[in-house]
């Protein structure tokens, strides 16, 4: 299924078959459900793999398939509602026995509540919307008197965006890691654990860089995250691929942080540490068969690593740059993975997230796959009308002490943005 | 180093520095061996890797390179000229104990002595060239009376193309398949093998598809043929990347054939199952320093097969399709790997070899890495004036049922040809 935008994409090119949804504005396209459901229903199809933006995580949308008879890729629509209440995940996650971070016991009645739960847990504390995600929604108080206008604002900003006021509030924990686990459960009882990920390089909570395995985890800590995830999987009967996000405290207490009900961007690096294709695992599951991995089957082996290329001039805050390549030749050789709908002659329009193409490596250790990420941002080719790329930001990452050596936390990336401007 | 016809190719674009060394005819550049050694000084090279091609396998090459102080990434001088001499190594071999097909010792005197081994062996029987490689310079002999007309021709044959008309004889086996071994030996009394690699899918002695492992070796076979190649390399104190191909009878037996000393074309499915750089071991290797890998270390996980995409028209005899390359999107996502030279705009010369990209995946079992291949040769984009590719072909060679089900050998693609034109 493609909108009008997407016409000459190379998904729709390698396509077997496509549908046009509708125009390029995604409310009338890909977030359209009626369309969704027709084209389904023309080509007769009997699942629909919803991706990982858009309506990969309504459960709105996967109940109507269901209804419509449509195998939803995914977890149960239920399931989804749950977990997606970001504010219901902790109770639930809470109960089933794994860390949360002391906060408000779900969603905040008003300001004088957040003000007595910040009080208690100490600041600094953060506010988030229960509907939010991607990295939207979420304000950071350092100060006990910056609350009052936080909730304002913070609570403004999600009744525009996520068309749901509620927040809640939790300590922040300052030089975090973002650790991730990515889970497979099946309906049958069955959950594994394919490892963990750190996406501790991000901007404005979005992530640039990831890694698999966690660069700074003992083999203990790494156990015990992992196992954290499949409890939790397990207590709520998931099925499908999941994410558990943790936040990785410096003294090396782990809290979770969300689950994600869908694949992540991130999928190819451990697809590549554990050669298990996660999509062909979702497939499985969603026609209803049982796991065929044993936790014992997955044996993790050397470093893999993804930077996130996108249309974006970094000397611009990162602002999306749309344009019409003239150039695009990917890098290639050996473990080194582009995942793109580009090409050359293809537009790079402005309706959609600026994502160009994730560039994947794996070697035996990280500083083998560190240089051979280097080498491959090196060789990529793009050039066109208008259009700048992340890829020598990406590079002067690579190229961090903090990031050669492991020491980086979410913080990195605003800290190198401080010392260019200063 | 490049010549004129390479000068916009992919190599020389990410290249640091590049020296143009002559025009395009290969004797006037890539074989003109003043010309590398001045181009050498010139940039202050301390060392030369001579690829897979041309003077890979060059003992004067790589013993003028020492003369000059400049390191052949390779085995030393001596070495090659005694494994480069077909002859020579099966006595060096047999005396290593390694099985070797029952034929002549040394080169033959003449076609007397040619009939009396071949009496004495039985038939059929193969005419060797002495100097030969690529595929040429040998004869199939099923009976006796062919033999002093095949002898006339192929020793004129030899004398043209390797100005060598020597030849050797020896027992040809039948419906056999092609395994190699990948071995690595440093300076130092170390040595290692990667497994081994099935190549039976040939067209005129040349391959088509490899894949590692072998896919119809048991464990014993591969541990005994992996031993055996060893204990050559050892025997002869080899230095260097070297491959030892076998002929595996259908008896299960298998014979020695000939010692490559240089990379191999399909050096990356070894590469991908082992997860080891072999170019980066040839370097550590050129460099002195001992061996890091142990035995132990090597664990080669799931298959990875290699499809080559020439430039050639399969249709008419596999005959080379030189032409502009308009369009050229190679395949991509996980576990495929692309090797080019090639991109949109590049001029597919008719002075070098027809090989176009090698297109290698990787999975965790033999049944997903032929669906992995098919897909990706499937997703291929390569338009060209006048340009024809191998794509269609392979795919029908992975969709045959003898491939399929690992029966094939070294006749399949004739067999193919046999039953087309029938």
């Amino acid at each position: 299924m493609h909108s009008t935008a997407d016409r000459d994409s190379a998904v729709v090119r390698f396509a077997d078959e496509s549908v046009h949804i509708g125009p390029s504005a995604s409310r009338r396209s890909y977030l359209h459900i009626p369309s969704l459901i027709e084209a389904a229903r023309q080509t007769g199809a009997e699942a629909i793999h919803p991706g990982y933006g858009f309506l990969s995580e309504d459960p709105d949308f996967a109940e109507i398939c269901q209804v419509n008879g449509i195998t939803f890729i995914g977890p149960p629509a239920e399931l989804m509602q749950q977990l997606g209440d970001k504010a219901m995940a902790r109770t639930l996650m809470a109960q089933a026995g794994l860390p949360v971070l002391p906060g408000s016991d779900g969603a905040l009645t008003g300001p004088g509540e957040a003000e007595a739960v910040a009080r208690q847990v100490g600041c600094p504390v953060i506010l988030k919307a229960v509907a939010g995600g991607g990295g939207r929604g979420m304000a950071v108080v350092r100060a006990l008197d910056e609350l009052p206008r936080a909730f304002t604002e913070t609570r403004a900003h999600a009744r525009t965006v996520f068309g749901d006021e509620r927040l809640y509030l939790e300590r922040f924990v300052d030089d975090a890691r973002h650790i991730e686990v990515q889970v497979l459960c099946d309906g049958h009882g069955s959950a594994v654990h394919l490892g963990e990920r750190d996406c501790s390089v991000q901007r404005r909570h979005q992530k640039l860089i990831e890694e698999s395995p966690g660069p700074s985890l003992t083999p203990e800590l790494r156990e015990a995250v992992c196992a954290a995830a499949v409890k939790g999987a397990l207590a709520v009967g998931y099925v499908g691929a999941a994410t558990f996000e943790f936040v990785l405290a410096p003294s090396g207490e782990f809290y979770l942080m969300e689950i994600n009900c869908r694949l992540q961007v991130e999928h190819p690096v451990t697809e590549m540490v554990t050669g298990i294709d996660i999509v062909r695992e979702q497939l499985t599951i969603a026609a209803g068969l049982p796991l065929t991995l044993r936790q014992e089957d997955v044996q993790p082996r050397g470093v893999a690593l993804e930077c996130r290329v996108n249309a974006e001039d970094p000397a611009r805050d990162f602002t999306p740059t749309p344009g019409l390549l003239t150039e695009f030749v990917p890098p290639g050789g050996q473990f080194v993975r582009v995942d793109t709908h580009a090409y050359p002659g293809w537009y790079v329009g402005p309706d959609y997230d600026s994502l160009l193409a994730k560039t994947v490596v794996w070697a035996p250790d990280r500083a083998q796959a560190l240089a051979r990420m280097d080498r491959a941002l090196s060789e990529f080719r793009i050039d066109g009308t208008g259009l700048r790329t992340t890829v020598g930001f990406l590079r002067q990452v690579l190229a961090h002490p903090d990031f050669r050596s492991a020491q980086h936390t979410t913080g990195l990336v605003e800290a190198m943005g401080r010392r260019r401007v200063g």
